[in-house]
This record gives structure tokens, C-alpha cells and sequence, in this order.
């Protein structure tokens, strides 16, 4: 039997999304046959004006409606601490804590010469041109990459690259502290976690 | 910190749907922020058309892009072998095990009292009317809900209501099979599955 068109063609929208198998992008098409038309409508309209309706910051590269985006126009934001970041995402994280008053970078993505993405196919020359355009103003550079493989690798390059560039001062580079989450078990916490939260112990 | 106005409405939209929290309805809206805009419109057009260009089949209530059905209206199907599912999806599933040649009828849902859904609310209606119009031509009625409270609730209410309407003769009514599934663990089954297999048991 052949599944009718309209419904295939949006079974196979929802599959290519990250982590939507087939199984679950039929269970969603089919869930959305008994939505009110106008609903299906504002979905669709909200897909397509993602967008057109938005621009990245041309200072952090951070996703906005305006340019600036309101943490770079935030006087009152410390423009002295910058933070580096892989995804838009890890900056709605960071604000949730309310505790960096900071200013971010984004680079959308990290270093992965596996799929072949180098240095020039994320936003590090607009990070270090930022950085050695306002170093008299910047202290501190966060380098929050994802712990992972490609972010580490991404946080070594940017680190070699800006002392690299400033020859004779550059603000204080850091990456952000490694070791047990809140509420975890050490019972399950794997070596390099434990190894990690031993070298960063700290004086009670 | 406020997050854009499209990204916030695009999230809303993805979070309604079964079985996406907010987390992931925020990786898939910001995952569609680095897909082309023609993609972006090609998604948004398949939700909007996906129910302007589908009808419910007049005759089985399955949802089509034309009126019959390509199943009521092949004529190779068998006609005296009618099978009642809850949701289009059920069709799909067993058109796949190509072992069913007869004809279907959806219901579009169950008999649940605790959410409201009675006999009206679904098609019930339309197959006991269907059933009795072609009650020469119907020989077998398989009742293929699923195995649930409300699945079995509707399975033994069309029963009653096809005996009583039918008073001198009415199609042969079965249920579907019930048992231990292929692959399964006999250790992790049920008690309730482990009797209906054991009261179900065939002579090898």
C-alpha cells in the first residue's frame, strides 16, 4: 500500500530533523492529521519565518532578531569577560544560571577534521579579529567548548592562535572547570571524569 | 536573557507535539537554523498541505488523497474480510506484513470515558452502518484493536452492537491473536500476556 503523498512528503521532512527515526516522524505526521488546520498553519509559518526573521550578531555571532543582539547592547553586560561557545544553545544555558555577566562569542560548531570542518568553517577569524581589536578592553577569554574530543581540540587551536597573535600580552585564557556533576553517582562516573575531578580538587 | 521571538515561537510549535519536551523542541528548532531556507520551505509547506490535500475515504475513513481509497477501491481486494483498527497507522502495519487482502475500516481512536470518547466521537457509526448495508457480502469481521483497556472496551462494544443490530445472522467476529510476540523473553513477559498465550495455545 502507498501512503499518500502529502503524508510521505512530511514523514520524510520530520525524519531528516536529528534524532526523529521513521518511526517517529510517521507517529508525528499522523498525530498532526487531527490538529485544527490554523494550528498547522502557524507551524508552517513559524518554520519558514525562522530565518528571514532573524539575523546573527555581528559582534558575537549569537542568533537575534536585532543587530546587536540584546547581550552585546546590554550596557550594563561586563564587556571585560568573554566566553566562547560552540552553539546559541550553550548561551540560553549559561543565562539560565544567571551568574556570568559576561559577554559570549559563538562559533557555531568546533573543529572536526572528520567531517571536515576546519578553523575557516566556524566563526574563529571573527572571534580573533574581536579579541585583538578590543584587547586592551578584554581580561579574560572563558573557553567553554563542549568537553569533548573536537571541542578540546577547538579550545587548543583558539588558545595557540590569540598567544600567538598578541606577542606581548594576552588576557588571561580559561576553560571552564571539569570534574563530577551535581547529583551524580561516582559509583558510574567514568576515569577520565574522576581523574579530572581529582586534578581539580579544591580546599574545602 | 530573552530568546528570539522566532526561535521562542518555533519551540512553542515543536513542544505540542507527542512526545517532544522543551529540551528537544529547542535542539530541533536551533538545528533548523543552519538548514538552507528552500529546505526550511519545503518543511513548512508539507505541514500546511498535509491535510488540504488529504480527504477521509468515504467508505473505511482512512486518509487518502482520493475518495475511495486506493484500497476500497482495488478490485483484487476481498470484500467479505473487513478488519477494524484504531488509527490509519494500524493499516500501515499490516499492508506491511502483506498477509491481509481484505478491507479495513478506521475508527480514529477508542472508547475511553476517562477522556470523554464515546461511540460518537469516533467512527462507530459509519462501520456499523457500512457492516449492515453489505451484510450479504461480509463474511469476517476482524476486530484489531489494540490490546489495551479502551482497545478492548471497543473491541466487545462493537461486538454487542453488531450481534444485537444483526438479529437472524451476523459475520463471523475474531479478534486478533494474543500471545508472546516473536523474540521475546518468556522470563520478562507478563502475566496477563503469559495466560492468553498459554489459553491460546495451538497443536504443533
Amino acid at each position: 500500500m502507498k501512503v499518500a503523498k502529502p503524508i510521505q512528503v512530511l514523514i520524510e521532512s520530520f525524519s531528516k530533523l536529528p534524532g526523529v527515526g521513521p518511526k517517529s516522524a510517521q507517529r508525528l505526521t499522523y498525530y498532526l492529521l487531527h490538529v485544527p488546520q490554523i494550528q498547522l498553519d502557524e507551524f508552517a509559518d513559524s518554520v519558514s519565518r525562522l530565518k528571514k526573521d532573524t539575523v546573527l550578531c555581528s559582534i558575537c555571532k549569537n542568533v537575534s532578531e536585532t543587530d546587536p543582539c540584546p547581550i552585546c547592547g546590554d550596557p550594563s553586560r561586563d564587556g571585560s569577560t568573554v566566553m566562547v561557545v560552540e552553539q546559541p544553545l550553550d548561551i540560553l544555558a549559561f543565562e539560565k544560571t544567571g551568574k556570568f555577566r559576561g559577554l559570549y562569542h559563538v562559533l557555531h560548531g568546533a573543529i572536526n577534521p572528520l567531517e571536515n570542518i576546519g578553523p575557516d568553517e566556524i566563526f574563529v577569524e571573527s572571534f580573533l579579529s574581536r579579541i585583538t581589536n578590543h584587547k586592551s578592553l578584554i581580561t579574560e577569554i572563558i573557553i567553554a567548548t563542549n568537553p569533548t574530543m573536537e571541542g578540546e581540540a577547538t579550545a587548543m587551536y583558539l588558545r595557540k592562535q590569540m598567544i600567538s597573535q598578541t606577542t606581548n600580552h594576552h588576557p588571561l585564557i580559561t576553560r571552564l572547570g571539569m570534574g563530577i556533576p551535581t547529583g551524580a553517582d561516582l559509583e558510574y562516573a567514568d576515569e577520565v571524569t574522576l581523574t579530572q575531578a581529582l586534578e581539580g580538587r579544591r580546599e574545602l
